[in-house]
């Protein structure tokens, strides 16, 4: 089926231990929409500006994303710049500049908006809302969001937990969303609140699945050099959701096999800069990571 | 076969953010041995002082537990007090008090030489090197260390690690010992030294095995409460080296399923104080740990 992401598109500048990158493409949107669009058809609706570069459009568009949600305001697109630590886990934002995504809209053309799957990425949960109530029969809703939103629109962010399948988010997150440190009893909770399923990521340890009548572990794959972690999150997203809407198997099974191509995904973006990583590896590249996460999981 | 640990015998004073317990029984080779002889026959070797409470003698007897091979010296036994954050990962060390410890010369029992297994717990390497020169016909040596030995005597314990069949240490320790930060590049340098065998403890994200044709991880159990994460590591140790001891497979099949074990041993140990935890579960929960350890990594 379909796949429609909402989110962000960035220039972003980043700097590494080993390198620099200036204005390079970001956001959460681009990363998902690079992932996904290695396994189903996606749409990405978001904004840029008029200074939005027209090869990086291109770019997305050469890979067959449907970009014709992407709105172009009158402004500067959003900008967001960050230093790695050596151990490269660690990051300092250096500057966020809003521009047009300050005032971000989400309209849906009307040829997405039947798209089976949705993917709401890490936006005001007042625009979420927004989005689920322009989309027609949609039968897999993923959610992202950040601390910022919990603490700051509690209230908002529950009623749109209430409308999703799935919420996507790190332990930190997990943890502040519901007072639990306990990932078991965070879990709970979050599953008692809407979703059906949640998926803790946990960088470069894996990242867990659970729904109502079990859990499931997926180590990251362990990489020689990390070489940009921008976006890995974003791209288990894509992944994931991608595989979902090409396999179209929505109950547990189908969820599990999800996590192993998000983590596939994730572990190809970290490899190199912006969007590079992912759009590189061939399908047999692909698929041989997988199976060597697999052989990673393997008892004997 | 049997399995002999050397390491130390302590009393713990632990403080948690919920409970706070005076000089119990701890110490490398108690947590070990505690969760080994679930598994194998244990002997243990260690010193103590002449305050070393009987009944604490008397607590590993009752489980099989060969102690033969405690000595009993002149003066206090190793004493080590400690208090974790809320979060449970971190702790101050608020004392340390080695007592007769710090002159402990591991004399091996003339029963105990012909172990088949040996587990050199985190002593000072050149006493480590003392009880390989004193083993006969051992067939399986795992080795645990920690950064004050891997910095301070770098060359003696290069002469351990090319004599040990395992390495057991954590993340931290692994990149101390080889200047690399990428587990990957880490494992192979250990592995070049002598181990056949590296594992990786990460723990709460659970723990890797390297082997020269591959690498397996397994996830730690989610828990609902921690109660006290002393030990973890030696009890995983001790579950890995006595099952190893029980089966015999001291091949990559079998060292995998070794973690399976350690991973169950290590959850036991954090619920409850001191060794409370490893000797409580009876043979159907430590089975059935193990069980949801494995759908845990269960695809399908």
């Amino acid at each position: 089926m379909e796949l429609l992401v909402v989110g962000s598109v960035a220039l972003d500048t980043v700097e590494t231990p080993l390198a620099r990158r200036e204005e390079v493409l970001g956001g959460s949107a681009s990363y998902f929409s690079a992932a996904a669009c290695r396994f189903a058809p996606v749409s990405l609706v978001a904004v840029v500006g008029q200074d939005f570069p027209a090869s990086y459009r291109t770019l997305l568009a050469e890979r067959g994303v449907d970009i014709s949600g992407l709105q172009t305001a009158a402004g500067r697109t959003f900008r967001w710049s960050g230093r790695y630590h050596a151990n490269m886990n660690q990051r300092d934002t250096l500057s966020t500049e809003l521009g047009v995504f300050e005032s971000f809209a989400p309209l849906l053309p009307e040829r997405v908006r039947r798209s089976g799957a949705l993917f709401l990425g890490n936006i005001h949960p007042a625009l979420q809302l927004q989005v689920l109530d322009q989309v027609e029969g949609v039968r897999f809703v993923g959610l992202d969001t950040m601390n910022y939103w919990i603490a700051g629109t509690p209230e908002l962010l529950a009623q749109v937990l209430a409308r999703v399948d799935l919420l996507l988010i790190n332990e930190e997150e997990a943890r502040a969303l519901t007072g639990r440190y306990s990932l078991l009893a965070a879990a709970r909770t979050i599953l008692g609140r809407g979703p059906r399923y949640l998926v803790v990521k946990r960088g470069e340890y894996g990242a867990l699945l659970f729904w109502q009548d079990g859990v499931f572990c997926v180590p990251a794959l362990l990489l020689e050099q990390v070489c940009d972690p921008t976006g890995a999150g974003d791209s288990f997203a894509g992944g994931f959701m991608g595989f979902l809407a090409q396999q179209e198997d929505l109950g547990p099974l189908g969820l599990r096999r999800a996590m192993i191509h998000g983590t596939v995904m994730a572990s190809f973006a970290v490899e190199d800069f912006s969007l590079d990583g992912l759009l590189q590896p061939d399908a047999p590249a692909i698929a041989a990571r997988g199976q060597a996460l697999l052989a990673l999981m393997q008892l004997g």
